[in-house]
C-alpha cells in the first residue's frame, strides 16, 4: 500500500515534469510550427516487423501499419505511434532523421520520448535511442565550425556542427528525458539532424518522439 | 471551497491511477501490438441514434458518425468515440467484441472504461456495460476448460472458456475500472470475446475502451 | 528548487482543474453531443501565414495547414491545433462562429482555451481572443430579448440576444478559462454564436476550443 503511495506520488510528479516540459517552452520540431521532415538525409523506414516487436514477432499473423519519419515529430498516446528506421546493415542501431526548421532558432535542448518499459511486452525496448547526437547545418567548413568531440564524425558532410551527444536512459523513472546541449551556434539554425548512434540492443531503431527548444533570434512581443 | 479541494485531490488521485493502469502494464488489445476485431464474432454495429443520446434524440437534426467496433480498442477523449452494438432483440443490452490478440498470453486482467457520467447530457450513461464476461479461446471441448460458472453458457460454441465476468460501476469515482480475472488459462490464448451481458438500462450498448493485461509467455529481455 | 516545486504544485493544480471542467459537465459544443459548425454565419477561415506566426512569417518556407471552423470544437495537442480566422478589414481582430447545437439547452457557463504562451515562439498569442461574447437565437425580437448590455449589437440580426461578455486572460496561469454568462434564457435555445470582439493585437484571431455548458431541459435518468 504504501509502494501504492509512492507510484501515484511518482505518477503525478512525473505528469507535472511532463506538463512542464510540454507546455514550458516551444517546441521547434512542432509541425505546427513550420518543422518539416528532410527526406534526403533521413533513414529509409522500417518495412519488416518493427523492433520493438522483435521477440514475439514469429507468432505475428497481423502486422501494426508503419508510420513515416514525421511519426517522430508528432505526439503519441499508444505503443507503435513511433517511427522506425530501417535497420542499417553496415551501423546496426542507427537512424537518422533530419529536420527542416520552420524558421531560425539557437538550439539550448533535446527532448527524447520513447515510451514507458512496462506498456511493452517483455519490456523489450531494446529499439529505443541510446546515444543521440544534435547536428546542426551552419554552412561552415568542418574546422570553422565549433562541433562536440564525443560525436561520431566521420561521415557528415562539410557544413554540419554537432551540438551534443546525450544518452537516453530507458531505466529512467520518466520516459520524456529533457538534456542541455553542449555547444551553441553562433548564429540561428534551420537545419538539424537527429543522430541515433547507438540503441539499446535491438537491429532498428524506433524514435517515439523528439522536441527542440531553443532562443528564437527576436524578443517577446508580449510584456505584461 | 473544502468541497473543491478534495475535488481536485480526487482528481489528481484518479490520474495518477490511470496513469498506473495506462504505464503499468501492456495492453494486449492495443492495435499496436497486433490486436485486430474479429468481425465474425462481433455485434453488428449500431446504426440509428445511439444508445447515450436515446432521451433527447428526438431534438436531433444532425448526428455524429458511427464508429466501427476497432473504436473500442482505441483511445477516446470525447464524447461519442466509442462503439456502440445494435440492439439484440432477443437479449437487451447485450454486446459482443471478438478480438484476435497480435500473439498469445495468459490474461491475467481487465479494464473497462465508459465516458464519465457528469459528461452526459442528464447523466444518462444507461447504455454502459454492467455485467462483462472475458472469454477466451483454448480449443478444447467444454467439459475439459476450466470455466467460471457464473458466466451465461448457453450459446458459445466449443473451445471457449470464461475467464471472469465482472461488474463496471457507473457510479465508482474513477470511470476506468480493472478487474481481475477468476480462471486462468493453461495455456496462452490468442482469441478473446468481451461479452456485454447486461447494460445500465439503455437498448444499446457502448464501448469507450476495453483492455486486457496479461503475462506473455517469455521473459523480460533487459535486465538492470 | 523551491521555484521548480512551486510550478510543479501549480501544473497539478491546472491540472486539476482542468481534469474538472473536462469532465465536471457536459460540453454541449462537443460534435460528439451533435453540435455542427453553422457556417453561414461564421468568419471565414484564415488562408495566408497565420496570426499566431506574423512575427517570424518572414522566414517560412513552409506553412502549417490550415484548420476549419470545427476545429474550434475540437481537442488539440500541439500549437497550430486550432481555426484561425481571417482578418476582418473594417473590425481587426474579431471572429464569429457559428454552432447549431444537437439539442436544446440553458446556456450557464463559456470555457475558452488558447495554447499557453509559454510555448509559442516570442510569446506571440496576440491572436488569442480578448473579448468574447456568447449570443444565443431565440426568435425574438430585439426589444423583447433580455441581452447583456455591455455586448456589441449594431449588425446582428433579430431574434439573436447576447448572454455575456467575457475577458479571455493571456496571462492567467491556467490556459482553459470558465466563466459565467450574465443573462439566462427563459427556453432551451440551439443556435449559439460564439464572437470575439477584440483580440490581445493580431491582425487574424485564432480559437484554440470553445466549449459551452449549461442546463438540459429534463431530468437526470439515473438515481443511486
Ligand atoms: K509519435
Ligand atoms: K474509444
Ligand atoms: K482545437
Amino acid at each position: 500500500y504504501v509502494d501504492q503511495i509512492r507510484l501515484h506520488a511518482l505518477a503525478l510528479t512525473n505528469l507535472a515534469i511532463n506538463t512542464e516540459i510540454m507546455i514550458g517552452q516551444p517546441n521547434y520540431f512542432a509541425t505546427g510550427l513550420g518543422a518539416v521532415v528532410d527526406m534526403s538525409i533521413t533513414s529509409p523506414t522500417l518495412t519488416e516487423t518493427p523492433g520493438w516487436l522483435f521477440p514475439f514477432s514469429r507468432f505475428f499473423s497481423t502486422l501494426p501499419e508503419r508510420r513515416p519519419p514525421v511519426a517522430a515529430l508528432e505526439d503519441y498516446s499508444e505503443i507503435g505511434d513511433c517511427w522506425c528506421a530501417a535497420h542499417s546493415t553496415d551501423a546496426p542501431g542507427q537512424a537518422q532523421l533530419g529536420i527542416q526548421l520552420g524558421f531560425p532558432i539557437f538550439p539550448k535542448q533535446i527532448t527524447i520520448e520513447h515510451i514507458p518499459m512496462k506498456v511493452v511486452p517483455f519490456r523489450d525496448v531494446r529499439s529505443a535511442p541510446k546515444n543521440v547526437e544534435l547536428w546542426a547545418y551552419n554552412g561552415l567548413s568542418h574546422a570553422q565550425g565549433s562541433s562536440v568531440m564525443k560525436c561520431k564524425h566521420e561521415d557528415m558532410p562539410a557544413g554540419w556542427v554537432c551540438l551534443g551527444s546525450v544518452r537516453y536512459d530507458i531505466w529512467g523513472s520518466n520516459n520524456m528525458q529533457t538534456f542541455d546541449l553542449d555547444v551553441e551556434t553562433p548564429s540561428p539554425i534551420k537545419r538539424a539532424i537527429v543522430r541515433v548512434t547507438e540503441n539499446w540492443g535491438a537491429n532498428g531503431t524506433c524514435i517515439y518522439r523528439v522536441r527542440l527548444h531553443g532562443r528564437s533570434d527576436g524578443v517577446d512581443v508580449l510584456t505584461q
